[in-house]
């Protein structure tokens, strides 16, 4: 099935109660449709949305360490017991250590949370796939807000991204990301083999969020 | 007012329902004295708990970063929406870059919450005291959680902070802590100058929480 | 006496036997006029350097760390056996911990080195000069590379930082930097009350390196 | 040919000058055998001491940025300008993110540097495999500085790493450290099936650095 991952970063449009309000119109526009559309919002907001959604919520970060002594990090039994179904780790805007983001798939998959890894260009795609978390995640950096979609600027990256992973770990889905607004750049990630999109600021920053994500699903109806 | 917070760390028995159970065990102690007790858990349990108890919540770490593209960050807004009204900063569990710190004070202030930056030794007492947060909380890190309470290993390091701290900037409290457990820590804490104690493992861990708080509390009654 | 502080940072025109070069042409300017020009190049050139000039040659980074099984550190001293005489800490291109600048500061001091604490904004100057290091650099992060000078944009950063470290710590120097190449700059950066200036791309960058650097101290002469 | 890594961290005993003396115990130690013996001692003393001696000297660390604005990085460039041949990267005491890892591997390829990716476990020395740097050292944390050799401790980390690195990425080399100080543990180490080890504190802090490291390669005489 395909997924549309919707990182709410930290965005005034989408942090607390606005956070909760644009959780709804993912759940309502998922409801029309056939694609699994899951809200990424901060971790604070977790709780509530979960409580008021019933698509899967996951967690921007999260850190592999376990109960503890380990003050002002993320655990993976919180977000479990907040109400997530998952996380995405190593976003580029939160880097982690190789042995860090090992760890925290281990600990998702040891709470029952699903893990998608990002990654930056095909090396790393294929060291995190090596990792076998539920995802790998591919977004160019320098494409991230840019507003280009990586299925047009560097469809190749993504090609040369799943053809990796399904060598390495062919069990772990590959999503893309960068740039992805509109329905013409998911229809063309998923073309290309990806199964399916990280998205943010191109819906998030929409002046209507609601149309901005009904045309970017119109693109696999 | 003396200030006694409890830091939840990511202990078993300080997440999720067992973080929103002891966060109740701090209100009842708390209203039978009169002292004011702070519940510092998990970022992910902050809503929960907000809406489950009247003492103040705190955040074990808050990010100095404001709306926008800072994917994985805990920002004071989503802070402040969760229920939360202050945060610790840079806890020796999750050290900041100065230029880090002073945005969160910032931050802080900005959504309306408290700040408590945490410390090594008297040096970096003197420097987070000079950036004005509400509190500045001295941990000698080799005592954390040792079991033997910083009042009575370290005892200089309390009232030199107390003193470099009325000097720099006479409106920032001082808070200690590191080892504190007992009635008798929590006396000489006060009688050393510094204005309320943080503490963890000594309740966390502790056989019978709520006992072993009131313990504590009786020292000042 | 006025310091002139020449970050190398990583450039081609500023590494290995250009970094030589550089160093060389630091000391002929230098010793035609009453100005110290300290020589800041990565440390693996540190050595070489310090052998060909007798100008004082600063280390770009130092970390808080001493003897033992710190892999990848660069202590104080193995800086001090290769022939630096300081080091800078905490530049905004290589931020450290609160806690990680007061012992890279504790640990130049043990190994007899100078050190520069480098800053963003006046709280953050406060707050390092609280820690005591032989001079503190603000540089407000933005004009870093911009060509603009902060004594031209940001001249109140200054005189601000000036009095703030004056008045916690009178022994601590200030250096100001962002922006500076001509002698004009140099010139208001003096009159706003520092004592010297970081400089980088604007001498290393520029066509004729010396030449550069010739009109820049013209400055003061 | 089997590869010998002497890692000499921050000690004392190879800081400065002593640094220099025991990369010349490490040339004539290897030249009384077949082994090849690679010195890895700090950035700062990697310049004299590749004048001293005629034995590969690596990094202890290198960062994956080139020439620009990169204050207090260590480039391969500078690396490869003082006489250095290769570099460790992500050594278990100054840990590197993922998308660093593949960076520092390429600057160093780009360099005519050979690279040592130290990795924690079998799951990480996958994923660094992937990254196709010349090889791969996997090195429990918890042995590091024991005196307990891992292939004794962790026989099977070092058995299912090679195993590992031989199906994903066949030209990677695998060393295996932790603990090793006899001859027995090297033997042990290539009976495995690794081509050689890293070494540090069992040799460098041996009350006779020469007598140890003879012993050492008895092991494979």
């Amino acid at each position: 099935m395909t997924l549309i991952v919707l990182n709410f970063k930290t965005y005034r449009e989408s942090t607390g109660s606005e956070a909760i309000r644009l959780a709804r119109i993912c759940e309502e526009v998922s409801s029309d449709c056939s694609l699994e559309i899951v809200a990424v919002p901060q971790v604070a907001d977790i709780y509530s949305i979960a409580g008021a959604v019933k698509i899967p919520v996951f967690s921007q970060h999260v850190d592999g360490v376990g109960y503890g002594g380990f003050t002002g990090h993320v655990t993976a039994a919180s977000l479990k017991a907040a109400g997530a179904s998952g996380s995405l780790i190593n976003h580029s805007e939160r880097r982690l250590g190789l042995a860090e983001i090992e760890a925290s798939i281990a600990a998702c998959r040891q709470a029952g949370l699903k893990s998608i890894v990002c990654t930056n260009n095909v090396a790393t795609t294929r060291a995190a796939a090596a990792l076998e978390p539920d995802y790998v995640a591919v977004e160019p950096p320098e494409l991230i807000g840019s507003g280009i979609p990586v299925s047009k600027a560097d469809p190749e990256i993504v090609t040369r991204s799943v053809e990796a992973v399904k060598r390495i770990a062919p069990n772990v889905g590959v999503l893309c990301g960068a740039g992805i607004t509109h329905g013409e750049d998911l229809r063309s990630a998923l073309d290309l083999g990806s199964e399916g999109v990280l998205l943010a600021s191109g819906i998030i920053k929409a002046k209507d969020q609601k149309k901005a994500l009904e045309e970017l699903v119109s693109g696999v109806l």
